[in-house]
């Protein structure tokens, strides 16, 4: 079934085998072959009262796809775990996945389809890096170095309480039912902004090559909120973080910003901030905006002086993995 | 949580990084990235019944491992995208699944664990294959080719139905709750070995490199059923087949053997049949079973002069996929 959805997919290049046999087959050299998993479900990771089926599906691969991201790590090919119900519709949510995949330029090369008593979707993503410069982790940062983010958080977690306010899952809000506090409310623009960071968010691909084009020496995405992945970056790095600015989403609030999660916004420690804005620059992304750095005590993580909170969503269950991979 | 539970595993060799990051890194060159997934779905895959969930957790990863080995290609490392309730514990499951690949020799490299309100299991591997040969598809096969098994098939399914029959989980069956029909009566070792098969099958990844090596032309896993997996294979490289030997476990019966799947046995398809033999010897593994032969005409599909039945297990569905890639 799921091989039958997938047939109408691009033929694989020379060399190559997706979809239709026992496994399929990439080009990952000459550098490392990187890979992650991340597992949708709905009712648990998506909400189906506001969101589509679609946007389940496109959610994970972005999710999946971030991962890779935050490695500076380039994704060569998805695969996908499906499971639906006896009477459920796989479509719409490979619909999504495969959208998604699209988007960011990469090609679904396998997956396999299952019954379940719910929809559930396992992205498996695998990718490369370049030689120039190997994978990126969260271990790597060290006292100095200036933590910088792709760009403003919170915009994830403000869509989604958009969508809740407005109790429609297609997206046209009705103006007169607001999603921000009085004084905050944001044009429609941002609203349907906000909206779509939620439903349909991007993983930072260029961003994080470019970052590991310029030497950056950790970098984590922000998923599950800022202060918890700046935490667990601290954390990997036995080092402590200090936190003075955390650029907020235009209608999102600031504990959206720290806390919300699923932007996928990449944070970055580097030693040398000149040439992490050059390569951006030169890759015509907006610029790093710095918003800390790092100190040797890793007892030490503040935020304007006050502790930093662990913030965040934690996964699985009562507590979160040592690392998504 | 995932994270935690792998904190146990052995550590990454240099160069590599398993679980603790955002994703894993692992070395692949200088062959090819082959990779695949497979779900398990407590209750449709599984049937808790008469299996452990750590049982549940070896059978979805050796499945996974099967189509790598059908490939030709050797396994790098396995990512486990596990869902359990949230009164459920995670553990036994991991444990099964651990255990697979440490059997198999494979490290688990990540994974993901969420909440759903059952217990699925998305195996996803990742394998290389060797430049010396490349991988091995099902779509190779031409007429005059030989078939060969690497080994008897129905043991899977003969070990559920004596796990049924006896409606223990632990394996210890009662001999005097029969499993065959009288006059096959198999001696308690052969049951012991048909309830291994089911709850602990073993990809045949030696055998898989050495047909590799050996150039066979097209390859598939008896994972759906030998008839069924024929077809497939068929199929995708335009032939007809004749089959004119079913060797069956000592214990199972000729039904279970045609169409019971789960065994992950290999079919082969080669032009030198003398080449296949000596590379299986060279590698200490049993000679292969030699039980059909390719024919041009791709209508023509038999058992004996009668037509091949399409027995076997349909993935998701009401229909199979195309492939399980």
């Amino acid at each position: 079934m799921l091989g039958r959805l997938l047939a109408r997919l691009p033929r694989a290049p020379a060399g190559e085998r997706w979809a239709g046999d026992d496994a399929a087959v990439l080009e990952v050299a000459p550098g490392r072959c990187v890979v992650s998993c991340d597992t949708a479900v709905a009712g648990v990771h998506a909400d189906l009262g506001v969101l589509s089926e679609a946007d389940l599906g496109w959610r994970a691969v972005a999710g999946a796809l971030s991962d890779l991201a935050a490695m500076a790590a380039e994704p060569v090919g998805v695969l996908l775990g499906l499971t639906v119900p006896r009477d459920g519709a796989p479509e719409a949510v490979l619909e999504g996945a495969v959208a998604c995949a699209e988007a960011h330029g990469v090609p679904v090369v396998g997956g396999d389809l299952s019954e379940a008593p719910v929809v559930t979707l396992c992205v498996s993503v695998v990718g490369r890096t370049a030689t120039a410069f190997g994978p990126v982790g969260r271990d790597g940062a060290r006292p100095g170095d200036w933590l910088a983010l792709t760009g403003p958080v919170g915009a994830a977690a403000a869509g989604l309480r958009v969508l809740r306010e407005a109790g429609t899952r297609d997206g046209r809000l009705d103006p007169n039912r607001g999603g921000c506090a009085p004084g905050e409310e944001p044009p429609g623009a941002a609203w349907a902004d906000l909206v779509r960071a939620h439903r349909r968010p991007r993983a930072r691909l260029a961003e994080g090559l470019a970052a590991g084009r310029a030497g950056v020496r950790a970098m984590v995405d922000v998923s599950d909120g800022l202060a918890l992945d700046l935490h667990r970056l601290a954390d990997a790095s036995g080092v402590g973080v200090v936190l003075w600015d955390v650029p907020v989403v235009p209608g999102a609030r600031f504990e959206e910003a720290l806390g919300g999660g699923e932007d996928y916004e990449l944070v970055m420690a580097t030693a040398d901030l000149a040439r992490l804005r050059a390569g951006f620059a030169r890759a015509g992304l907006p610029e790093p905006l710095v918003v800390g750095r790092v100190v040797a005590d890793p007892d030490h993580r503040t935020w304007r002086g006050e502790p930093l909170p662990r913030a965040g969503y934690e996964h699985g269950r009562a507590q979160g993995p040592a690392g998504s991979a």
